[in-house]
């Protein structure tokens, strides 16, 4: 058992309340919140926290984590140029090899800002998955079909995943409605009734995507969906920038998840979601990063930012994007969103925690911590990553089995040889 | 004499190249760029860059260090009622020893993002210029003259700062057109043809503001002080994201200085500048954090991830907001604003410099530099920050005349009074 103590915590357990209990974890979850006891049993390690903040892990709804090989490589584009002409030419020569290099990159940066779980939609699995695994770093990971694929993969990817590790699992899903068929649609409709899982995708990421949708079907990408009876289990949406109200409604009825990119929405000039009618609405609402190609960081201090004061924008009103809420989005309704059981810190739950540096001068004054965390905090402010109860990252040091500047420089001959011409 | 060596230089002189020079300073300024030299003078010592870059550091060209005090504390409020509600009483309870303490505490935020100077609006000045000497900090100082006050301070302090110190120097302006009498302005005329300074002031940060002022005087904050010949000498406007046509015209005949805040007038829900119009009309461009109430970080890394992204928004043009411009904005626009020597690493110029770690996951892979600091770099990336030939900040730890720790206590303790009942 591993004890945290001597500092303050914020549980994110029905509030944004800090309280200066201790936590202990065991194995990988969390076996005690409270006060000191003098039944305490010995610890294989006492932390102390210092008067630092211990809370639940970010975690990012929505990743390409190998992506990283084209970070800052094709910039400056629109979303469909981008992906047709850049990107996915240059992904038909991934090897298994390279996404195993690039992941590894990925999950450094995840660790370095707080983040113990990402919500992952790419290719060559199972090298995505062994890189996850031996670093020790928790990954849901998400179907990627389209029309051309082998539809079967996804019903071995489902049970092989599910079954591989208790740092992995893997909820179905497809592209996007626009590389889809209506035949992968109905291959989707029997696996979600097989396996009785969630379904997830890309989902009205541009305003074309989704008008061009309502040409070829009559309906949004989320109408569509919803028709073919893909949300029976739940699941829900990446980006959502341009849902109607009543694709919200089926948001709503279905209890689905809307999972915001901001950077990524912004970088590629897709728009701004619209999260305050999305409140209002009553949507279940996480944060995902996108691919380092789109964004270009993985930093979940910047999604959040960007959630709150872009609803400031989008609806000239200052007093949008309340930064509670932002902060509850990237904790528990990322963790709500990946069916993990990491939401909050109590017994019981994953032991997926961070510790945030409360002393380093962006955090002072301390008038409004959970306001800090959102309108100043950085990746400079995460002292402890903590996935499964291992301490992965701490004081800017790794550990994940390998010495990560090899890491990096693995990842950057990688990147190398598939950008080259 | 020190010596940069063994690294990567961006000197931002004419371009965005990055050379493998080095690079030697000689008290407050650079003497020497270029390759290994043989008839090298012994150094005072020697920097091992080991394959790290070499940088000028980012000006904060719009700041109000000492606001500090209200992180955090006043948030999610329009901007009006946010300065005249909130603000504006607390600041009247403001001592010396605040302002002393509140501006340490920004000047360990700046150093440890790579901020090498602010041009800074604010009151009690001699205490605001005591801390930046003291911690070895640039600041230049810029009027924030309202109807109300004594005038003839604006003389004094003029004199006064420009002579202090070679860290300090002082730029007229008054607050805003909005808090301003025809008297002040009258007299700011007069102040500006015997000093022969440049003048800056809060500038159409909102479109109320910006109409209001037309009513009452029928002409835009920028014509208003055009037509009282404020700009006879140069100089600027803090915000400008309400400009018209016409009033960027008159910032480009007479070469005056935008200064962008995005996340400020993203948080205030002020809107999003026109950067691609003002760049096409050929505007001279720098970019400020504002104060820690209305951002709330002191953070150049977020804000110039933001000048892109927003303009990428607001034109629909994913092509929009380019990485290099906007990095050019952050530290040789800022240095023209601010009339500093310092936009660029060459011979003669001042020895404000940052050393930016690439080998942090989020600067791999390096396909474009460049491009990495604006969208992935972040404040974990500065190494090391020198100003005036002096490294205030390296690996984490601070050269400013005292304990960090303790300045951070006593901006605590000053926070919590001013804010108190």
């Amino acid at each position: 058992m591993i004890r945290f103590f001597n500092g303050r915590v914020l549980t994110l357990d029905g509030g944004y309340d800090i309280t200066d209990s201790e936590v202990w974890t065991d194995g990988a979850q969390i076996r005690y919140v409270g006060p000191e006891r003098a039944d305490a049993p010995v610890f294989e390690r006492e932390i102390d926290l210092r008067g630092d903040l211990l809370m639940p892990g970010f975690k990012n709804a929505h990743a390409h984590s190998a992506m990283t090989f084209v970070r800052s490589f094709a910039d400056d584009l629109p979303l469909q140029r981008w992906l047709f002409d850049k990107i996915f030419p240059l992904e038909a020569k991934l090897t298994p090899e390279d996404v195993y290099d690039q992941t590894k990159l990925a999950i450094l940066e995840y660790l370095a800002g707080g983040i113990t779980a990402a919500f992952d939609m790419y290719y060559k699995r199972e090298a995505f998955a062994q890189a996850s695994v031996e670093c020790g770093f928790r990954m849901v990971l998400n179907g990627a079909l389209s029309a051309g694929d082998d539809f079967s993969v996804a019903d071995a990817d489902c049970e092989k995943f599910n079954a591989m590790d208790p740092l992995i699992s893997y909820i179905p899903g497809i592209h996007a409605e626009y590389t889809a068929s209506t035949e992968l649609l109905a291959y989707m409709k029997g696996l979600i009734d097989r396996t009785r899982k969630p379904f997830f995708t890309h989902n009205s990421e541009t305003k074309s995507e989704t008008e061009e949708c309502v040409q070829r079907h009559g309906l949004t990408p989320t109408a569509l969906h919803e028709e073919y009876g893909l949300f029976e289990y739940g699941g829900g949406g990446f980006h959502c920038v341009h849902l109607s109200d009543a694709d919200m409604e089926i948001f709503r009825r279905r209890g689905l998840y809307a999972v915001l990119c901001p950077a990524s929405n912004a970088k590629l000039a897709s728009g701004i979601a619209p999260v305050a009618a999305m409140e209002r609405a009553g949507l279940n609402l996480a944060i995902g990063t996108d691919g380092a190609s789109s964004n270009n960081a993985l930093n979940m201090f910047r999604e959040m930012y960007l959630v709150s004061v872009l609803q400031k924008l989008r609806e000239s009103d200052a007093a949008s994007g309340d930064a509670a809420r932002v902060l509850g989005m990237a904790c528990s309704g990322g963790a709500g969103a990946m069916g993990l059981n990491a939401e909050c810190i109590a017994p019981g739950k994953l032991a997926d925690l961070i510790v945030i540096d409360l002393h380093r001068p962006n955090m002072y004054p301390r008038h409004n911590i959970v306001k800090n965390l959102v309108y100043s905090g950085s990746n400079t402010n995460v002292r402890l990553t903590m996935v499964g109860g291992k301490v992965l990252y701490e004081d800017g040091q790794y550990f994940v089995g390998e010495d990560p500047e090899e890491i990096c420089r693995r990842a950057q001959r990688s990147a190398e040889r598939l950008t080259r011409e």
